[in-house]
């Protein structure tokens, strides 16, 4: 089962759109054991759309096809399709009550550009659409199959989740082969020194694959493991995973889509513990990453962004004198911060961060790049020093990475040190 | 002049990884009027990176490739390019003593791995690496180039700005044909009814092209021209633009890449104006976005994340009968936060949020995905209602959107309706 993903926008040419919706559908079909050869980015042009439809159903057994159904005059999939299966438009009156009820609920006026959205492809069984107006289709020929989603993250998503995958389950097209992957996610260890730290990697994992994944928070591990049985496959990436875990465990703070935030969420509630956070140099983003996960509300209470010096000292309390002695980038400010929102809230845990995240506000002694990470609980109050570089948002998701990392370190028993 | 993007590796194909690094290079050239016509994804496979290899050579004038050049096992594009240029690996004794530097740096120990990234393919112009260690390479033949970068996207970035770019102008590439694209980015107007609202696109756009481009913050319109000579072109642009504007121009924040928060942050500056933020349901993203923007701290003063309604009454000073009475998610509440964050703070501007953000905690009365949004300054105090969907994170980026376009409004004195 082989699949192919074409996405088609200018926008994603120019650059002006990531291409998220691919990697979506690659993760979704990879997760069912279909294989995706190719993914191919083109633009909105009818002749070079047709010439890769027709490249893609030629050598794959299902496409999936997103992007250029909107209801402006710059989206031409629908007309490539019509053209490619030489088939009609014809009105769909369920779509079209969709798309009423739809500007019902927004409680907007509907315009005939939307209502025409109802007129698709006389091959196609149509794939409903519940957070948009364009419908998707699902076309079944000569053995193959080719999808047409729209565009718009969402409404892709949403239509993979509710329609594509559970089509392809029912189909039995997931059934072809076992191969199973694991990630594992670690955190504040360069990918050489990780790859060092493993030695022998025939040992480990002997007819298994291991891919290294390097990005701004860390390296992910991914384990793939191919075989017969579903016992013998499970088994030996269980017997992977520790072998690795043996060697760096303590960098391995979560497995395939866990995030930081999820594993540090799940620990303090696991632990009954609270959380509040004092945040200079990063902004918010430390409570924002805490807050994505839902449920936080339970141990998460409350963030202080200090980006003053007053604010520092009127809700934090933190010396005035020690921000004029040691600077407001300080070992001893971060750790008066830290504990500053933690007396102040009463949380168990205080966690604070405080750099100069640049491009500018470097010192003399000083450099861009440089934090100090506050934590306290009750019995332990410190501060870690990092030096990170020169890009001022990789140095907010990084310093939130690492404060993140301390929490979890602390709360655990781990050793901070590399 | 026509580009073809290759990017290499597995995480890509399985969606682990989304494609950053094509849409950073895609901009570049369009912005060079060089035309990319394909981007192909592909896996860390030797035998199809060939066969891509030599499609794209076939098909194009430059060829430009990323990932898979990493010190570990999985990583194959350098053998790869060897093999299609027929050449051989020799040591670049720069780049031996970049990496030695950089792990100086970094206060590491070096490895094997790394310093065999040292050994180059020899028909290749090296493109030296500071951000880590693995060289790119710049390869001209048969009137063709041929690039090939790390697939780290901040490595990759920083070769295309110090290296790739400055050579193709250089080399004078980017000269053939005059096109010139403007984005007008809007925000609070869907798109069918923006579309609408423009009217006779014929008597707006004339030989000029406009897209439509959707996403979860609003709809950028993307204005093409193309022409003989510069100042025809730039007219064409500029008149274009402005009977946009006249249709839709209170929708419209800003340009091209301004962000929101860019554009508000510009705003506050220009008159002098400091604010403060407090929020419950945006957990600290709003005030994240804030200080994404360098020289924030000129008029951002502080953010206050009252999860609890502890903190809303003990640091924003909220009347706790009011929220007994109204809930904590209320008009009457996100006002209070925002006066409560403004008085206490001393700034000119407060802004508020508190919402209900899903997938969890609605109640009869109060579904996921409403919020109030509270604006306070010297003169007004005010809080809009909005209502967005059931997906949490996309309800936390629309309220920020929303609250920044508030303060936006507010400030320039245009009206809230739409």
């Amino acid at each position: 089962m082989k699949a192919y993903i074409i996405s088609i926008g200018d926008e994603l040419l120019l650059g002006q759109t990531v291409n998220t919706n691919a990697s979506l559908i690659g993760e979704k079909l990879s997760n069912l054991n279909i294989d995706v050869t190719k993914i191919s980015v083109i633009g909105d042009d009818a002749s070079v759309i047709r010439d890769e439809f027709n490249n893609a159903w030629i050598n794959s057994d299902i496409v999936l096809v997103t992007g250029g159904l909107g209801p402006t005059h710059d989206d031409v999939t629908r007309n490539c399709v019509v053209k490619f299966f030489k088939t009609n438009l014809s009105l769909n009156e369920d779509v079209l009550k969709d798309i009423i009820e739809l500007f019902a609920k927004w409680e907007r006026e509907i315009t005939d550009i939307n209502k025409d959205q109802a007129n698709v492809p006389e091959i196609a069984e149509v794939i409903r659409n519940n957070k948009g107006t364009a419908p998707g289709y699902w076309i079944e020929k000569d053995d193959k199959i080719f999808v047409v989603m729209p565009g718009v993250p969402y409404e892709m998503e949403e239509m993979m989740n509710s329609f594509v995958i559970p089509k392809i389950l029912e189909m039995g097209l997931d059934k072809q082969g076992l191969v199973r992957r694991l990630i594992l996610n670690t955190t504040g260890i360069p990918e050489s020194h990780l790859f060092e730290r493993l030695g022998d990697l025939e040992e480990i994992l002997g007819e298994a694959k291991l891919a290294f994944l390097p990005n701004q928070y860390g390296v992910k591990l991914r384990i793939t493991v191919k075989g017969e049985d579903e016992e013998t496959v499970n088994n030996n990436l269980i017997e992977v995973e520790q072998k690795i875990r043996a060697k760096a465990g303590r960098f391995i703070f979560g497995k395939n889509h866990e995030t930081l935030e999820n594993v540090v969420g799940k620990l303090l509630e696991k632990r009954d513990l609270t959380i509040s956070v004092a945040e200079s140099c990063t902004g918010g983003s430390l409570a924002n990453h805490l807050t994505n996960v839902s449920g936080s509300s339970k141990y998460f209470d409350r963030g202080v962004v200090s980006y003053s010096n007053a604010s520092k000292v009127e809700i934090l309390k933190v010396d005035e004198d020690v921000i004029i002695e040691h600077g407001a980038v300080s070992r001893e400010v971060a750790m008066q911060m830290a504990e500053g929102v933690r007396s102040t809230s009463g949380t168990d845990i205080g966690v604070s961060t405080t750099g100069i995240m640049g491009p500018t506000g470097a010192t003399t002694d000083k450099p861009v790049g440089l934090v100090y990470i506050g934590y306290c609980d009750e019995k332990v109050c410190t501060a870690r020093k990092v030096v990170f570089g020169g890009d001022r948002l990789l140095n907010k998701q990084r310093t939130v990475q690492a404060a993140l990392d301390l929490v979890r370190r602390q709360v655990l028993g781990i050793s901070l040190d590399d």
